[in-house]
């Protein structure tokens, strides 16, 4: 019965409503340009750490992390992240986007732990506000988006995919997701935790939160936290079909509605940003935790060799 | 144990504490005039639109749409249904209200589309006065109101369901329910996501109203937006059932511990009325979303034929 | 991975970030100095209502409620619950609390029905500010909170166990726990409700709240009201069991993400504090819940004999 009002409303040019949020200081206005249209079905750009791939006729992309080894968001990663997610977001043949890895058995581990450590005020600041920008960008997309989750996925990873529209992983015992901050002795900021609260609950966030808890796949399916859960070798297909599913929606309306219920918790950080990366610089700074993160890291070293 | 303290706390009076909401606009002053107390078991009340039989004996009235072919909300049909809300609410002979259907497997289809194209930006204007009137009363009612859901239920059909204090549906795999604005190329407005966000959460309405879902009674149990399925001939007596229990606790606590749970909705809403009449009539006046609709009547016409 | 940033952030002094919130007309300024450390490897300390033990080597302690014949919530009780609360939160031995009862078949009865009947407004104010008191200390508490409910737990009783940070119940048919105020006539304040919410979720909470029901264990494990259920004689091992895996996070993080969690909530109460106090004395004092009261103790008193 829809069909028809479907077609008509899919003729309104989309929009981009759902982004106030761009931040010239980080992107610059080259990237803000729209890009210009080529005849082509399928349309690829790259860069050395995520692969971007524009099927042009279903005006779906897939973006898949090639970042070796565990696809951490360094700052050089979250650049091109937030790059390839403006090209899209500004494309008019662009209507959905799946996020996957093409590392094995990692999804993103997360944010890199050496912008982190032993670096100045300036570069602690000019880095949250790169994580800040990629979830502004992510959560508030107008586009369909879904994360193809075929891989562990703690912390910054997981909230990649909480910041997507339907959340697929993979069904092996050996994946988690979570936001496991608080094993490393830091707080996810309230923005994660806000995204989470929204996907999970309150009750379930407080104790995930607390306890850093990394959850087995199946578990991450009882509580909310992906959708659903599938082999291997169907990822791609069932991302595709739920896909398609979101597309058969105007686009409008679709949009309006993402943003009627994701638009408290964007301007809720919005209001804070400046605050929360000031709070970050000080809390990262800290004699305490940079000798933390020291050990942590001499430990992964150790194991390495 | 408390049976006593149910009995002293029913002897006051109930006081309406819901309803600082009535607009004088819609109903005029006749309206606002007390009942005049009957000594009769059985008072009936009827228009075009709706029938309502209220027992006096045990406080229950029963309210039954019967405005073929589909119960749709029209300005007539939303008026009435105010009028005898208001006439319940302030009978001191009612304590409770099971809302149902007289037309076959249609609970209500929906606010109606002819109120909603080629006419005046006051009619429009008019007429969503009216459906948030609807909604004031009924989520702010001070009766226990219990939704019998007795066929489908789209769009503004389950926000009527919503607003009750509990939903039963008929087991009939054909019938479905949901908030399916979107797939109208509409958007459902923030009150209708706030009362759905109540009742199912956060993550179940964000997807659900993205995708505009109608969801089969089996699923529309499993994500708690009815909460109980029962056969079609079990209905009347499971409501009665439910009413019963509620009616075992002393009204002013009821209707006190209500206030507390729906006021921050009832008031945001209320704070935002004028604003939402000015959104409604400014979208719904756009050529786009005219030419929208008429390409869906033209649709359901040729249906019809 | 992440055990050596564990063991640092250990380190980091526990600091009672989750409390500005003493209140120094309760509790006087001697109650506030710092306990002097012994060499004693476990500390006892009691009073005529509770028994509190500090195992100093785990760094946890066990607090049991040991006023016949309910654990009912007098002043005096709350005062010497909040006077426990404070000397463990201010003692850096401890760092996990585990609340249970000695009383058979009983957790907590809930508030002291004495203390709202015929007193003075003073007396209506002093104790609820002490209600308040406690569920500040208790809900904002640094320290890992597990309630071990032995026994049923209505209102109050339910309160502290909704206060704590984890829910272990004994599998038993004829224990209940809920907020069933409704139930008395009265109704939870806000705070109760906020509480609730943030565990159950909106839905459960509204019907559960107007309804005033007390849930059978097995049901409330199934809404999410208690975490767990264990028959009576695993209960403890399973209380220290979860503490310890509480424990094994870094106390700084989890505190930061404990508030994070709940301060809202807390804010929100101090914000209203003192209308709160005044809400209550005056609906309270009303002639109509004093006789409800009066003739509730009568039936009480009846039934005894």
């Amino acid at each position: 019965m829809a069909a028809v009002a479907v077609m008509v409303a899919r003729r309104v040019a989309r929009s981009g409503i759902l982004f106030p949020y761009s931040s010239p200081q980080l992107w610059g206005r080259a990237a803000l340009q729209p890009p210009v249209l080529l005849p082509t079905q399928r349309r690829t750009f790259s860069n050395n750490k995520i692969l971007v791939e524009l099927d042009t006729s279903s005006g779906v992309a897939t973006m898949k992390f090639k970042s070796p080894p565990v696809n951490s968001l360094s700052l050089d990663f979250l650049t091109e992240f937030c790059i390839s997610l403006e090209k899209l977001e500004n494309d008019r043949a662009c209507r959905a986007l799946i996020i996957t890895s093409a590392i094995p058995r990692i999804f993103s581990s997360g944010l890199d732990i050496m912008e982190m450590f032993g670096k100045s005020t300036e570069h602690y600041a000019e880095f949250w506000r790169a994580v800040q920008e990629m979830w502004l960008r992510l959560y508030g997309s107008s586009m369909v988006t879904v994360a193809a989750i075929n891989g562990s996925s703690p912390a910054g990873g997981c909230l990649i995919a909480l910041s997507c529209d339907y959340r697929i992983m993979v069904e092996n015992p050996k994946y988690v997701i979570g936001l496991n901050e608080a094993q490393l002795g830091i707080v996810a900021p309230f923005w994660f935790k806000d995204t989470f609260v929204n996907t999970v609950g309150h009750r379930v966030a407080e104790r995930s939160l607390q306890l850093g808890l990394l959850h087995p796949v199946t578990e991450a399916h009882q509580i909310g936290l992906v959708d659903e859960v599938v082999p291997e070798e169907k990822l791609q297909e069932k991302a595709a079909a739920v896909v398609a599913q979101w597309l058969a929606l105007p686009d409008h309306a679709r949009q309006l509605t993402k943003s009627m219920m994701r638009k408290a918790v964007l301007d809720h950080m919005l209001a804070h940003r400046e605050e929360d990366i000031q709070n970050f610089v000080k809390f990262i700074s800290k004699d305490s935790i940079q000798k933390s993160l020291s050990m942590y890291m001499e430990m992964l070293k150790k194991k390495k060799s």
